[in-house]
């Protein structure tokens, strides 16, 4: 069977399309984002979907820079999320390369990246990021003081964007019992291209 | 916050509460497997939970030996599951090493416990093992021939159980926004001995 070659992500009409049939379910936003550990194994965690990159198939994700999967990050560049779709059975696995953009980027359109996905979440996502160090042994039974948060104040240090370049997605969808590998190469002008293939499930 | 240091796995309750708390869900009983690949990059995908091992806490996964995930395991073996509920809102993330049982495994009680995974597993399932190579390009489009299979024969070449065995155990309540971590160690007389310690969320 011929793979077909593209420019636009071939995958990204079917992740779409799996959003809206499955927006009613407020964990459809969820997947779970695997990356390696600096002692060479696999970490697994649930991040929340925070959308595209504007005018990419790049892949937002809201993060505490204090979880261990940053240091993991800049260990090991690379992760995948699996995400399962429940009412419709689908699963996509995108691997990639993730960018990691915390407060000391020094490229100013990635800071106005970080600043927008800030912005973007909600007044309640944004108090996490006032806590204590995520993971740390929990030194109180205390309930955390009240924090006050400005709507108006711009990201806090702790705050960090993660951006996933997809250059390898793998499709399968359990009720048509299908699948699709979609994998990225450099053309020759330097864009980013696609090439389709049905392999077994 | 002192640790407390216990031998019977202080997790498999909460774990076993979640699975009877969420089993109206079909979903509840999949999770998301992260591996690490022979490139050192991660791979992940949603797997089914067979149940755990004999009077152990290990966790049994049934998969196709032709999947990439066996070379994976064979290159490194640890593995974590991301296990999320998505009624209770209460993730499981268990880390541990993963011994790959095929049909050439030189230990006759590990043969035995493959082959009772097999016919625990639907004769539908079964079939899923007869088919063609999993990942391989698709080389037709017409549905796959009728194949037959006898409910009474063994495990065929392609069946292959996983079992989990965990050392490390993250648990994470978003709606209690508790989180706890159980750490295994090896105690004095060569049984496994679990610390459990609560930390920030």
């Amino acid at each position: 069977m011929a793979t077909v070659t593209v420019a636009a992500a071939p995958w990204k009409q079917l992740l779409l399309s799996a959003l809206e049939s499955n927006s009613h379910r407020k964990h459809s936003s969820y997947f779970q984002l695997a990356t390696v550990g600096s002692s060479g194994r696999p970490s697994n965690r649930t991040v929340v979907f925070r959308g595209f990159a504007d005018n990419t198939d790049n892949i937002l994700i809201n993060t505490d820079a204090r979880t261990r999967k940053i240091e993991e990050l800049k260990h090991c560049p690379f992760a995948e999320i699996c995400w399962y779709f429940t009412d419709t059975w689908e699963q996509f696995r995108i691997n990639g390369r993730v960018d990691v953009i915390d407060e000391s980027n020094p490229d100013p359109v990635k800071i106005q990246q970080r600043e927008k996905s800030w912005f973007a979440s909600s007044v309640r996502s944004r108090m996490q990021y006032l806590g204590p160090n995520p993971g740390l042994p929990s030194l109180s039974d205390q309930p955390s003081p009240g924090f006050v948060l400005d709507p108006s104040s711009g990201p806090v240090a702790s705050f960090c964007l993660l951006v996933l370049d997809p250059d390898q997605v793998d499709y399968l969808n359990l009720k048509s019992n299908q699948r699709m590998c979609f994998t990225s190469r450099q053309s020759a002008n330097g864009s980013k291209c696609w090439n389709s293939e049905r392999v077994n499930p």
